[in-house]
C-alpha cells in the first residue's frame, strides 16, 4: 500500500506539540488517555487502508450521477455510513447523554485527516450527518432530537446542510425558500437548493436536511432567515412517507466525483413539511455552528488531499531515475548512472514546499481544534479566550490548506513530469479534487471578508491580542535555542509587521471608508495566514529541537531533523512573501473599487 | 458566440506597441502591409469562430483514445489539417522557394493566439507538422525536403517530434533509441517514444516523425544524439508501405483531451527505416530549432487558454447578480436589489489579475516573436542581437504564461463560485487544459535551468545587456509622462534589483559552486519573468498614454484607460513579489541541495 499520510507526523503534532493528553484532565474527557487516543487513531488508519484508500480511484472513474430520479454513488458510501454508525464515529464528539463519546475534537480531526487523505470523496457523507445531528441536538426541540438524531448517529439516516439557492450563491441574504406555518407546529417549505453535498443516494433510508428558509413576513436579508429540519421522508406511524423533497439532479464536477452534489426541490406539490430549529429568524446564527465545523472539515480535507499527493510524489521521486546532478563545475557526467529525481535541488525544493505547506496546515488545523476543545471543556475562565482564538483561526484554517494545498499538489504533479498529467498516476485526481475546497462553505473571498472584516476586529481586537500572546510564547520558547533565535527574530518581525499593516488598514475603516478597508481582504488572508503557518512551524521546530537536545525522542532522529529543516525551508521560501504582500496592502492606490464614471472593466 | 479573445487587444500590441508593419520594409516581408496582416487576422478569427470554438467542449467530452490499434480523434482535426494545408498556414512562415508565404512569425503567433483561445486541442496538429517540415527544410537533404515537405505543408501528412522515452523523461542524454546504418543511406531505427503529441490518427495519410536516436557507437550523453526522419509509412513507388512504426497506446490525460498523446514503438520487427537530418551526433542542436519554436507555441497556447478563461469569467461577472456592495459605513442594504459580481472589489481584483497576466504574457510572446523576425530578416548587423534577445526571452515566454496562466484561470474559476467546478461551465476545462503547459517541451524546471544556467550568462551576458537596454528605452519613454514616472521608477528599481541578485548568484558559479548557483533557478524564473512582464506593461501603458494624449486613438478611450489601469494593477499586486523572491534568492541558507550524510527527505 502506498503511503498517503504520516502517522508519525500526526502523533508528533497531537502529542509532542499540542500535548493533547492535557484534555484528559478535564471533566469532559476524563475517560480518555494517551493510549486510548492512539488506539483510536490506529484503528482509523487500518480502516482507511482497507476500505477507503482502495476505492479512491474507482469513485473518480465512476462518478456519482443522477439516473431515473435517483442519485447513484459508489456502494462503499453505504458501507462507511453503516460502519461509522456502528463504531460511533458519527457522534464521537457528542455528549454521553445524547449517545456520544465525548471524544475531543482534536482527535476527531486527527481521524478525519487519516480518512480524507485516504479518500476525500467519502468523509463528507458522515461528516455532514454528524454536523446536522449536532445542530439538532444543540438547537432543536427534545422531540426533534429524539426523532432524528439516533438514526443519524447510527448512519441509517444521513444529514445535509441546505444553504445555497440558484439565484443567491454566496449571498445568503437573498435566499427565497419559504416556510409557511401550518398550525400544527410545522411549516410548509417551498424552494430550491443547489450544491447540496451528500443530498441523496440509495444507501441511507432517509435524508435529514437542515434548511435555511424565510418564514412568511420575515424581514429582508440575513435577519429574516430561519433554520428547519426537513426530512426527505417524514415519519408516519412506523413507516416513512414522502415529504415532497425531489432530487432534480446531481452536478457533474471536475473532481471529488465520488461525492454527490445534488439539486433539491422542496415542496413542488406543496406537501413538504419542515420543523423549526432554534428561534425564528435566528437560523443563520444556528447554522454557523455547523458551518464553522464544516469549515474546519474542509480545511482538513484540503490538507489531507495535499498530504496524500505529497507522499505519492515523494515515493515517485525516490524511485524514478532521472538525469544526473550538476557537478560543482557545472558539468554533468553522461557516463554515470542516472540518479533518482529526489537528488535534484529543484525536486527537493518542490518536495519541501509540499511538506512545509501540508504539515504547517495540519498543525494549524489541530491547533484550532485544541482551542475548540478548550473553549468547550477547558477551565471556565479561559473558555472565551479559546473561543475567540478558534473564531480567529477558523477562516485561515479553512483557507490556507485550500489555497496553498493547491499550490502544494501542483508541485507534486510537476515532480511526475508528463506522467503527472496522465490518469494512470494519482496526482491529476488530487489536483482536480482539491480545487473545490476554496469554494466550499464560503469561498476564499468570503473567508477573507470574515477574517479582516469581522474576526480581527471583534471585541475590540480581543482575539488578535490572544493570538499575539500565543505567538510571543512560541517566540520565547524558540529563543531558548541559539540556532532557533534567528527564526524567532523573523517571526517577531512578521508579527510586528502584521500589527503595522493592520493599523494601516484600520485607518480606512476609522475614516469611514469600509469598502477600501476590506477591498484587499483576500490579499490580507494570504498575508496573515502565511504568518500563522510560520508560527506553527516555529512551534514544531522548537519541540523537535527540544527532543533532539534532551534525547527524549519518540521517533527517529531524522524525523526531528526534518522538522527543523522544513521550518528553515518555510522561513526562506514562504515567509518572505509577507513583505511583498504588505507592500501591496499598504499601497496608496485603490484600483479594485468600482468608480461609477470610469470605464475600467466595462 | 461568447468572447474568447480580444482582436482589439491583439491589434493594439501588434500595431500600436510593436509596429509590426516595420517588418514590411524588410526584403523578406515586402509583399505585406498592415492591411494584409489585418485581413489575415480577421479571417483567422472567422475560421476560429466557425470551426474551432464550437468543438472545444466536444473534444473534451469525447477524448482522443486508442482502440483496436488505432488512435481516434475528433473529425475536426482532419478538417483543420486540410484547411490549413489549403490556406497555406502550415508553411506560412517558410520561404517562397519552398512553397511558403514568408509571413512574419509575429503575425503567425497572432493567428495562433486566436485559434488556441478558441480551441487549444487543435492547433498542435498543424503546429507540429509545420515545425517538423521546417526542420527538414533547414537541415534535411534536398531529397528529404522534396519527398516529405510538400505533403506536410498541404496537411495530408502530419509531422511530430519524438524525444521522450519511457526511461529518460526530461533527461535527453539517456535516450536509447538506436539507429543502425544499413548501407543505402538509411538507418534501421529501434526504440520507444512516449508522449508523442499528434502521433497518430485516421485523418492524415502519413505521419512524419522527427526522431532523436543514437547511431551505433555514438558517444554517451547528448553529444551522441542524431536526428532522423522516420515516416509511419515509407514510399514504395506510388504507394505507401508500412515502416514498422507501431502505435502502442494513447495516454489518457486530465485535460487537453482532444489532442492525442501517443506511445510509439519503432522497429519492433526490425523493419523501421529512418533518414538522417543534419550532421551525425548533432541531432539535439537541430531539434532545438523546432523545440524553440514549440516553446513559443506552448507559451502562446497557455496565454490563449487563460485569455479565453478571462473572457468567460468577465462575461459571467457582468451578468450574474450577487449580493450587494459594502457601503462606506460597512453596512449592506439587504432591501436593495442585488448588484452584479463585477461590482465587488475582490471580483474586480481577480478580473484585473487575469487581465494583467494574460495581456502581459501575450505582449511578451509577440515581443519575442518580433525579435525572431528581426533576427532572421532584419538588418544584417542587428540580427545577432535580436537572436540573443529571442534566446533570452524564450524560456520566460514559455514559462510565464504556463505558470501564471494557471493562476489566472484559477482566479477565473473562482469568480464562477461553485459553478466554476461544474462541467456545465467552461472554466473547469480551461483549468485542466492549461496544466500540461508547464510540462510540455521542457518543464518549468528545465526552462529555468536554461534561463539561469545558459541564457543569462551566454556570450558573457550579451543577451542580458541587450535586454537591459530595451528596458531602459521603455523606462525613458514612460518618463516623458508625469503620471507614468512613478512606474518608470519602479521598473528601474526592479531592473537594478535583477542585476544585483544576479551578481549575488553568479558569485557561487565563479567560486565553482555551480549546483548552488542553479539550485533556485525556478525561483529566479518567477523573479525575472515578473520583471519582464512589468517591462511589457510599462511599454503598453506608455503607448496607451501617447494615444490618449495625442488623441490618435485607434480604439475607444476606455480601451487605453484600461491599459493604464491594468499596468497600475500589475505594479501594485504583482511586481512587489520580486523583492520577496530576491530575498529568497539571496538567502544565506542552502536547503535543497543533497547532503550525503543528512536524513532530509530520506
Amino acid at each position: 500500500m502506498a503511503d498517503y499520510m504520516s502517522m508519525d507526523n500526526l502523533r508528533f503534532i497531537l502529542h509532542e506539540m499540542l500535548d493533547v493528553s492535557q484534555l484528559c484532565e478535564l471533566e469532559r474527557h476524563k475517560d480518555y488517555d494517551k493510549e486510548s487516543f492512539d488506539i483510536l487513531l490506529d484503528s482509523a488508519k487500518t480502516y482507511a487502508d482497507k476500505v477507503m484508500f482502495p476505492t479512491l480511484k474507482e469513485m473518480d472513474e465512476a462518478p456519482a450521477h443522477y439516473k431515473d430520479g435517483k442519485v447513484i454513488v459508489h456502494p462503499v458510501v453505504g458501507q462507511v455510513m453503516r460502519d461509522a454508525g456502528e463504531n460511533g464515529s458519527i457522534g464521537s464528539t457528542f455528549d454521553y447523554e445524547v449517545g456520544g463519546m465525548q471524544l475531543p475534537n482534536t482527535i476527531a480531526v486527527g481521524v478525519a485527516h487519516i480518512s480524507s487523505a485516504a479518500n476525500n470523496s467519502i468523509g463528507g457523507y458522515a461528516g455532514l450527518t454528524s454536523g446536522a445531528a449536532h445542530l439538532i441536538i444543540n438547537f432543536g426541540s427534545q422531540d426533534l432530537i429524539e426523532t432524528y438524531t439516533p438514526k443519524m448517529m447510527k448512519g441509517e439516516w444521513a444529514g445535509t446542510m441546505c444553504l445555497t439557492e440558484p439565484q443567491a450563491g454566496s449571498s445568503l441574504s437573498d435566499i427565497t425558500t419559504s416556510a409557511t406555518p401550518v398550525g400544527d407546529g410545522s411549516y410548509r417549505i417551498k424552494g430550491q437548493k443547489i450544491f447540496i453535498s451528500g443530498g441523496d443516494h440509495e444507501h441511507c433510508d432517509n435524508f435529514i436536511h437542515l434548511v435555511l428558509a424565510r418564514i412568511d413576513g420575515a424581514p429582508a436579508g440575513t435577519k429574516g432567515i430561519s433554520l428547519f429540519v426537513v426530512p426527505k421522508k417524514r415519519i408516519s406511524g412506523d413507516d416513512l412517507e414522502s415529504n415532497d423533497v425531489l432530487t432534480a439532479g446531481d452536478f457533474q464536477k471536475m473532481g471529488q466525483k465520488g461525492y454527490c452534489t445534488t439539486h433539491l426541490v422542496f415542496g413542488e406539490q406543496d406537501d413538504c413539511k419542515g420543523w423549526l430549529v432554534g428561534p425564528q429568524n435566528k437560523g443563520l446564527k444556528c447554522m454557523f455552528q455547523m458551518m464553522n465545523g464544516a469549515r474546519i472539515d474542509v480545511g482538513v480535507t484540503a490538507a489531507s488531499v495535499a498530504t496524500a499527493a505529497y507522499y505519492a510524489s515523494l515515493q515517485y521521486a525516490k524511485e524514478r531515475p532521472q538525469g544526473r546532478r550538476i557537478l560543482a563545475n557545472g558539468v554533468k557526467n553522461a557516463e554515470a548512472e542516472q540518479t533518482t529525481l529526489i537528488n535534484h535541488p529543484d525536486i527537493r525544493r518542490m518536495l519541501l514546499l509540499q511538506r512545509a505547506i501540508t504539515e504547517g496546515a495540519l498543525a494549524l488545523l489541530l491547533q484550532a481544534s485544541l482551542y475548540h476543545d478548550l473553549s468547550e471543556a477547558g477551565p471556565e475562565e479561559d473558555r472565551e479566550k479559546y473561543h475567540d482564538l478558534l473564531e480567529l483561526l477558523t477562516p485561515m484554517a479553512k483557507t490556507y490548506p485550500s489555497e496553498m494545498g493547491r499550490t502544494s499538489i501542483n508541485a507534486g504533479l510537476q515532480i511526475f513530469g508528463g506522467y503527472g498529467f496522465c490518469t494512470e498516476f494519482p496526482l491529476e485526481q488530487y489536483y482536480r479534487d482539491i480545487r473545490i475546497m476554496s469554494l466550499y462553505e464560503g469561498t476564499t473571498g468570503i473567508q477573507s471578508l470574515d477574517l479582516l472584516g469581522r474576526k480581527v476586529t471583534m471585541k475590540h481586537g480581543a482575539a488578535m491580542k490572544h493570538l499575539t500572546l500565543e505567538v510571543i510564547e512560541t517566540i520565547k520558547a524558540a529563543s531558548n535555542y541559539d540556532d532557533l533565535k534567528v527564526y524567532a527574530g523573523q517571526l517577531k518581525n512578521a508579527s510586528k509587521d502584521l500589527e503595522a499593516t493592520l493599523m494601516h488598514l484600520l485607518k480606512f475603516a476609522m475614516e469611514g471608508d469600509h469598502e477600501r478597508y476590506i477591498a484587499d481582504a483576500t490579499v490580507f488572508m494570504d498575508y496573515m495566514s502565511t504568518i500563522a503557518i510560520g508560527w506553527q512551524w516555529l512551534k514544531m521546530a522548537t519541540v523537535a529541537k527540544t527532543a533532539l537536545v534532551t534525547g527524549n525522542m519518540k521517533r527517529s532522529e531524522g524525523f526531528y531533523e526534518n522538522k527543523i529543516h522544513t521550518m528553515r525551508f518555510f522561513f526562506k521560501y514562504e515567509l518572505p512573501k509577507i513583505y511583498s504582500l504588505a507592500e501591496t496592502l499598504k499601497h496608496p492606490e485603490s484600483l479594485t473599487i468600482l468608480e461609477e464614471n470610469k470605464t475600467v472593466l466595462a
